[in-house]
């Protein structure tokens, strides 16, 4: 969407709230007994909760919405209506669910908003006239208990969506189509890429074989990468006693995001909710000295986050994760450098993953809010200023805001816009001043004196599930040669073949090249739908004058064109190749 | 140890409880006012309690040697002595720690022992005479509570070995010796490998860099090997709901081996102590036809078990562990075969990694102990088959043992012998038979029937923790070439040749060799030394020559000769080569 439909939240809110009233007045006219519910607008839309002896069918959509197409016609202006307690107990006397709003409601005048001869109890917002609602649509319906209560009665909820004018409309749900199309959730099912299980808990996904493929692929780039730029592997245990989060601070600054606590040996353990305090352990093993700074510790590290569990979503928001996560320990007059370094590598590993749109949010804490910020102004102060030095240095533009730090430092956000065009959250740096003093790491600098190490931490992918989604989408599910779980399918035209085929599967293999086979019974053209389905990139077919020739059939994803005739040897070069350039 | 220098573990326990015996009379003779504690044997050797004001110093143990050694060439018989309760607190008034011991006695009739002089209280059997404790050592002194209780006073423990005949003791301490420079947490600490620390918990180790490289190869080593077999790599998160491990068994099988729950939603969350119900998770998304069978799952599986604090033991007893994991779901048909698969695997990996004396001992349980193992005998005896069937097909020998399958089905354990010719389980494979049932895994058959399948549950490298265990103590920590955390170390004469070394180590790393240098004003024999401390098993010397030659001087990991003139490239070769062999 170019240019905003509405030109503030709260007229947004308005436009749509105005038109679950319509929505209800739509329904009363074909249905005077249904008794209404709630009608508000949300994130995005509204919608309105009925209570219906027979239920609506999706079909009823369509009658109410030319109802509702009349009613914006009639173009009636949206009028406030007070009425004492009495009188509304008296209006309302055949509406429940309103009478049991009412209770709640305080003071002796209650406020409606009326259109023609519908109204609705009211005090929120809205429009001027039905007549504003030039385009609107009715999107679901579902069923809700009456005030979220299982225990109260279930209505039927009918979601909709409307804008100012029928453009805006089409745009709004032809970029739902798409998001819908690259929902990574439906994607990652299709393709077999991970799976939520009900028995294992929210927000715990499992890695199926494609979905690790890929994920390994990722790892096994982000370690190559970090290790030629000096970074050193470690690999930590899930689990610590608490005595640990109390001295690196997060018992008392993010208790509220932690699992609770394993009673053991009198002790309590704890899941880790970060990596930190276990690479501040090693560390302490490491360094004695400025000379062995600076020190760049990296993890592939598990962890895990009490998320609501209502908010677990596919693998943007789980509640375990894997981070590419490092802690760089360095000297204070080292930390601009070293900072540079990290954006560096940032610059480094986007373009590779095709992301071109990004930028960096600086995050600063809102000192009034002081309990959320230990340590004293000027220290991140001196911080946020390492950071713009190196931004500058970097030739990178900072866009700064206020209360979003982490609770040891200034962070870093690194901002992206999505293939729709939405702006996301993919990765964070902070450069922490606080936890090696707190946590008495230590380092003897040249002039002999304990000095403490400033610590950036860093996760250039954020989590491997959060960046899996947003591959999965970027690329609808059709990844790059050299992230695809199954680079090349190969296809027999009959049984013949399959010996040949097997051959040639092996050399490919033996490349290390990730091949299937489907060597079925099914015609060609059935197989080859298949592998379209699956977004395999090439496709090798085998039939008898492939086996006389000792040459492959290649077909590449989304294309009809075949090429045949090309020598096995060739092939693998054109694979490597293209894997090489990581395209 | 060819010929075990004790016919019976009671001879042996006599023995050493004897020598505890002679230990106390010479302790007595020395300070007649010492006061006596307990003298047990233990798993190897014996120790007696003393309570003395001055405590002993370690000088005190030659001169305790020298009595003992009169002692036993007075050669008195042990005579067994019986004393009333009466007699016996008269005859032991001066010793309140045997009086102590004396009110948990109960009856009339008091044992004791006496040579010659001296007569302790005891009810253990004992050697014929002091004579026949030709050989001995005492090797340390400890403190120890009165009855292990710390708020109870204090005594000095002093530990002992003895045998039958010098050469037996001279065998047994050289292999300690041995043991003990071999000892795989002295020789983590040296190298930097990993670290315990106290603040994460016991048995919780952290890899260091050096230690989480040698894991890392054998982890990429594990994963292509296994994914060319036909295995398919998944990750899963490490916590679950209590509702898997009550369906997978584990809850009413297992409990007392797991960390203990955390609460939250409304529910119990487990860390997991296996990966198995995980695993069938994604069985039950990837499985719906006897055609997608065999389906072999494998992961780098992190667990964590609930080892009593006090048994965790450096790497070898772990509370949190990365298994080696994989679950083969096979049909009844297939199983043998996949047994024989597993065994072609394990012989592989083993001959790779240097181990040659190994057998398989099948564990199959002991029906009578009913509770613990769930199904009919006739399936356990199926899968018992099956194991032997295939070991017979793969030419190996068998051994069976009674009483400690696992829950659900025989299971196969890997012995070795180390190093130092001590038994020891490596790796294990279990035949289940249960869980597919309880957790109702099913796949349709050729007949269109449904089925359950059979479940081969192995980790062929056991934990990557006890087989790093493993490998130190094998190679003392002088890693081979292709699993050396640091496989070459640079070093310069002067810093004149700094800016060359610099240009080959960046040569050795674009080629995947792991470099580190050491240009520091040091001489090169300081800096060779410290290679040699470190174990690395290439050292680069640069000094003028070869800066002007274009060569490098090579030094190979305990040798004192250095081949001059060598070239870069060849050099490469020659670790490429070598590492391609994992030599």
């Amino acid at each position: 969407m170019e240019k905003a439909p509405f030109v503030s939240e709260a007229e947004k809110k308005a436009f749509w709230h105005s038109t679950s009233h319509i929505l209800a007045d739509a329904v009363k006219r074909l249905w005077p007994d249904v008794k209404l519910g709630i009608g508000p607008a949300i994130d995005e839309g509204f919608y309105y909760d009925f209570s219906k002896k027979e239920p609506f069918i999706e079909a009823d959509l369509a009658k109410i919405e030319s109802m509702m197409k009349k009613i914006t016609k009639e173009d009636k202006l949206f009028k406030e209506v007070f009425m004492t307690r009495k009188e509304a107990e008296k209006f309302l006397k055949d509406e429940p669910y309103k009478l049991d709003l009412l209770k709640d409601f305080p003071g002796n005048k209650v406020s409606f908003h009326q259109h023609g001869n519908f109204i609705d109890m009211c005090n929120t917002p809205v429009v001027k006239s039905t007549g504003q609602i030039k385009a609107f649509k009715l999107l679901n319906l579902a069923a809700a208990y009456w005030r979220g209560d299982s225990t109260k009665p279930q209505l039927q909820r009918i979601y909709g969506i409307s804008f100012p004018n029928k453009e805006q409309l089409d745009e709004y749900l032809k970029l739902q189509a798409e998001l819908e199309k690259r929902d990574h959730r439906k994607i990652g099912k299709q393709l077999k890429l991970f799976h939520l299980a009900e028995e294992v808990g929210p927000g715990l996904p499992l890695w199926l074989p494609n979905g690790e493929t890929v994920r390994q692929v990722l790892l096994n780039y982000m370690r190559d990468l970090e290790i030629r730029h000096g970074y050193k592997y470690v690999s930590t245990p899930h689990i610590t006693k608490s005595q640990l989060y109390l001295a690196s601070g997060h018992l008392p600054y993010y208790k509220d995001d932690m699992y609770p606590p394993m009673k053991l040996d009198n002790e309590e353990y704890y899941l880790r909710p970060m990596n930190c305090p276990h690479h501040h352990m090693i560390y302490k093993q490491l360094v004695t000295s400025y000379r062995d700074l600076p020190l760049r510790l990296a993890e592939a590290g598990s962890i895990y986050r009490k998320e609501a569990s209502g908010a677990a979503y596919g693998l943007m928001r789980v509640r375990g994760m894997t981070q590419n996560d490092s802690h760089n320990y360095c000297t204070k007059a080292q930390t601009k450098e070293e900072i540079v370094r990290v954006i560096d590598l940032f610059k480094e590993v986007y373009s590779v993953m095709g992301i071109k749109n990004f930028w960096f949010r600086l995050s600063l804490p809102d000192f009034k809010a002081k309990a959320k910020f230990g340590g004293d102004a000027k220290e991140w102060e001196w911080a946020a200023q390492q950071i713009r030095d190196a931004a500058k240095d970097a030739g990178l533009e900072l866009r700064e805001v206020v209360g979003e730090a982490a609770f040891y430092g200034p962070k870093i956000d690194v901002q992206i816009k999505n293939v729709l065009g939405r702006e996301e959250s993919i990765a964070t740096a902070q450069v922490d001043i606080m936890v090696a003093k707190r946590m008495n790491l230590n380092f003897v600098n040249e002039k002999n004196e304990v000095e403490h190490p400033v610590i950036i931490h860093r996760a250039i992918l954020g989590s491997y599930e959060r960046f899996m989604a947003f591959l999965i989408e970027n690329y609808a599910g059709a990844f790059p040669l050299w992230l695809a779980p199954v680079q090349v399918k190969l296809l027999t035209f009959t049984d013949r073949n399959q010996k040949f085929a097997e051959k040639i599967e092996r050399q490919l293999k033996d490349a290390g090249i990730r091949v299937e086979s489907d060597y079925s019974n099914s015609t060609v053209e059935y197989k080859v739908r298949n592998a379209e389905l699956e977004k395999v990139p090439y496709v090798l077919v085998i039939g008898d004058k492939e086996e006389k020739n000792n040459t492959v059939a290649v077909r590449k994803r989304g294309t009809a064109k075949v090429q045949f005739g090309v020598t096995v040897q060739n092939f693998i070069e054109l694979v490597m190749g293209e894997v090489g350039k990581k395209k």
